[in-house]
């Protein structure tokens, strides 16, 4: 019998290195062996570490479950608190190592490869129009002012989770993150 | 006439490298030869790569302003408006290419480097507190309401100002930073 080909298992391994290394810190090795797989193979699967990247992207933002905002039944604002909910629980649940790699790779990477750059561009740019889309049905739904630049404040907040996870990682403590559900939600979005 | 030490120039080429290229990109050579220097003289003046990061956040942070926050005779949310404004034109007439390095390293390093992490942290708590202090003032001025938490507000502000960065330098557009101050100043601290 053929050996099971291990792409699932290095595309994975990169993207929980690129999570908690980043992308220069990251060799070839690192991801290889957290595959359980020789170093060779990765570029059976990959033509370059920038090629496992912008895949770990499309993995990272698979998981970001923007299904979460859209559930129906529960009122808008839930939902949106629900989506950030779950993903700080990842960080604090990783003792702080992992972050957001759209965010992380944005600050590291985007300067140097513009294929990098556009991948993070445009999930900054879907997930801003997923939470768009939720605070204009929290508007319809009487829940924030019809005043609210739906646009602005997606972006907005999509920037201020971005550094609170900077910074909860900096402190090795949730404080930036209970500043965020805080601000968002007792005070921007009342 | 003995040859002046190279040390300044090296100190603020590598603060230059680290935030274009971040830290695990920025090579040694890359620091001396942008200060025009050998890349051995390097270790003249600094123990290792890290060595020189460290001091490259402190003369980042020295360039912040903070003064801009204290100044007198001027509303505190002019000057904390100012302030950021100062910060932003930076990024935005590098054409996207600087961030924060504070930011920048707590999003690359923080994991890596326990001296880096301590100095990121330092680095946002300091920055905090002068935001904090900014907002006590505008509270007692009437600017803000007197029920805003000021210190979840500052840690906040400063997260999404972070994160709007690497938003901004992703989309290679200001409409990040656009929104912070709408965001903040238009909505969260009217």
């Amino acid at each position: 019998m053929a050996r099971a080909s291990k792409r699932e298992e290095i595309a994975q391994a990169a993207l929980e290195q690129f999570r908690t290394r980043g992308f220069n810190a990251t060799g070839i090795s690192d991801i290889t062996s957290a595959a359980g797989a020789p170093k060779g193979s990765f570029y059976n699967h990959f033509a370059s570490k920038e090629d496992s990247a912008l895949e770990a992207l499309e993995r990272y933002a698979a998981g970001l479950r923007f299904d979460m905002l859209d559930a129906a039944g529960q009122p808008p604002l839930e939902r949106l608190r629900a989506h950030f909910a779950f993903l700080g629980a990842d960080t604090v649940d990783s003792g702080f190592a992992r972050g957001c790699l759209v965010g992380n790779f944005g600050a590291e990477v985007a300067d140097h490869s513009e294929e990098i750059r556009s991948a993070v561009r445009r999930g900054f740019q879907q997930w801003a129009a997923h939470i768009a889309r939720v605070l204009t049905e929290a508007q319809e739904a009487g829940e924030v002012g019809a005043g609210l630049d739906v646009r602005a404040t997606a972006l907005f907040v999509l920037s201020a989770w971005e550094g609170a996870l900077i910074a909860a990682r900096a402190d090795k403590s949730s404080a930036p993150i209970d500043a965020f559900f805080q601000l968002v939600f007792d005070v921007l979005l009342r």
